[in-house]
């Protein structure tokens, strides 16, 4: 390790993404949305680029606008940042730190423990149940800020809004964060509940449902007080944050709603189709709401199972973790990505797929 | 302030950025390039927005290895970030901490003293001359990391880089960083150090002498040790930071080697003008090397002519800041934009330009 690293930046954990290769390979492993953005997006872009010599709006206010009437929310309630990442970090330096720690599920997002490390606030890892369920009642009271990924990752099972309603009412004095980065492929959010917890914020993105991954765009939603201290946090680090071209891709990407339902409808019915046929080949599954499935074969260790897909240049995720080890968390592609898939796990495990 | 708020978070100094309003201003106050970006830029966006359902890539190799052509370093020797405004957090996070403090001018840019606070690690203020010149040897043997603008802002005044590789060699043990943002306007860079000095970190923009500043893309450069290390912090924090588009516009505008050199020559023309044209209605002003003039008028104090300019549509820059108070900065615009600078000045002051 270096002699010139402060001793803050050497204790660091550096989170690892999923691969991302040149090309050549069927990627299954980061969650994209196999269309591409809706084509109102290049347009919007190409409209732009002249004026890049101009400083992006730092206000967001043109984004703002739109998502807060797309949410039924006002301006104030809103805000952009480069990458839902980014907008969790920054929530989680407004809302933890020393007496302030950050709870979270032992099996979900790996990133939040990687901020906890980056800010110098302890976490508090509360394990979920057997089948991965999340017992509610495990974060009353807690006395921490609280992060959920909702539907959450890797194992795709969403908490029904209510639910984190009664986390939010248990935990009045922290904040209760949820991160959507998934709700749009789940039937409920938490949405409707911002109007009843003040302490409640949400964190979503465009990288998933809106086909906006490579354009790096998340938002928070939650109460003014709230989004004011984000916004207190963003202005010490840079308030520059979303550039010109992902304020306008974002407004496009929001207004397009046919291309959008039917982008979404899509990856849920192929979804549907292929946690069928991986469970015909022998799969457990959870019930996933995200655009990933989260599946194990008891015949054979996810390792194994991933390193014979990435030989036949198919790409999923898996964890040397706790627990997870055996499972395999696999985006929901396109229907002959899928397909591709599926009659490479059947070769892998000797057999043939029952509908491919 | 909210009772949600850490007490980390509670203790930031947000940075005040200048104005950003929404049109109808002769923007003046942000040193943003007047001419738009290379018609390539336009042409890369264009191609690559299609493809924004996939991340970009986060080791955003294509870039960093146009960069380490273009400045004849290897690509590990090569850090892009959002803007360079986060090139520089993440330098001062890797190499500041508790018992590692960050020495820096008295009058500088002011985001230093926002991410001192950011992070919680302790500024030291070196005051400048009674002429803004700094005084090389007030950085010897300081024991703490360095941060040097090069040229300075708001002041415009430059180091030679044999001055900067004396600060770096009387500080072995600890890293000084020099913010290149406005180095393409100046006669000399540091580039030339980094092969000597494994302790010189350089961050640099393509926001004002590639007309990128609404596209978000800056870098640092130096030895693979040091960029090691800004690679450790940029993973902890976000690794995704650099979106597709803006990659693809950096390695665009890089390319376009004609462009660039027609239109730094045409700033630097116009600053040399403008500023012969800016002494002869009395002003007097620092030897400027960056693409902005940082003035003073006898006559009437800072604050008065900056509300006089905006009454007729012009924004510069001024601050409340000790010693600085009376001073406009003023962005290098088009040849037009300063013809009408100089007309709206005479007619404050009272008289008529010389030339105009």
């Amino acid at each position: 390790m270096s002699r010139f690293l402060s001793r803050e930046a050497a204790r660091l954990a550096p989170y690892v993404p999923g691969e991302q290769p040149g090309g050549g390979f069927i990627k299954l492993n980061t969650n994209e949305n196999p269309f591409p953005p809706s084509p109102a997006v290049l347009a919007a872009v190409t409209e732009k680029a002249g004026g890049l010599n101009l400083y992006n709006d730092p206000s967001c206010a043109a984004l703002r606008a739109a998502l807060a009437a797309e949410y039924g929310l006002a301006p104030a309630q809103v805000l952009p940042a480069n990458g839902s990442d980014e907008a969790l970090a920054f929530a989680l330096r407004a809302f933890c730190g020393a007496g302030r720690p950050l709870a979270f599920a032992d099996v979900t997002y790996g990133f939040y423990e990687v901020w906890a490390n980056f800010f110098g606030f302890e976490a508090q890892r509360i394990p979920l149940a057997a089948d991965f369920t999340l017992r509610p009642k495990d974060y009353f009271g807690l006395g921490c800020t609280i992060v959920l990924a909702n539907p959450n990752a890797p194992t795709g099972l969403a908490l029904p809004p209510e639910e984190i309603g009664r986390i939010a009412a248990a935990n009045p004095d922290n904040v209760v964060i949820v991160d959507e980065a998934y709700a749009d492929f789940a039937p409920q959010s938490c949405l409707g509940l911002l109007g009843r917890h003040p302490n409640l914020l949400i964190v979503r993105t465009f990288s998933k449902s809106r086909s906006l991954a490579g354009g790096r765009l998340g938002f928070a939603l939650g109460s003014e007080e709230l989004i004011a201290c984000l916004a207190r946090v963003r202005d010490s680090f840079h308030p520059y944050n979303v550039n010109t071209l992902t304020q306008a891709a974002g407004i496009a990407a929001l207004a397009d709603r046919e291309y959008f339902a039917r982008c979404l409808a899509d990856v849920c019915a192929t979804r549907r189709w292929a946690a069928g046929a991986l469970a015909a080949l022998g799969f457990e599954g959870t019930d996933s709401a995200a655009n990933f499935v989260f599946v194990r074969h008891p015949a054979l260790p996810g390792r194994e199972i991933a390193a014979a897909l990435r030989a036949r240049g198919i790409l999923v995720r898996r964890w040397d973790a706790p627990r997870i080890a055996d499972w395999l968390r696999i985006s929901v592609g396109s229907r002959p990505q899928m397909q591709t898939l599926l009659a490479a796990l059947a070769d892998i495990l000797h057999t043939s797929p029952k509908e491919a």
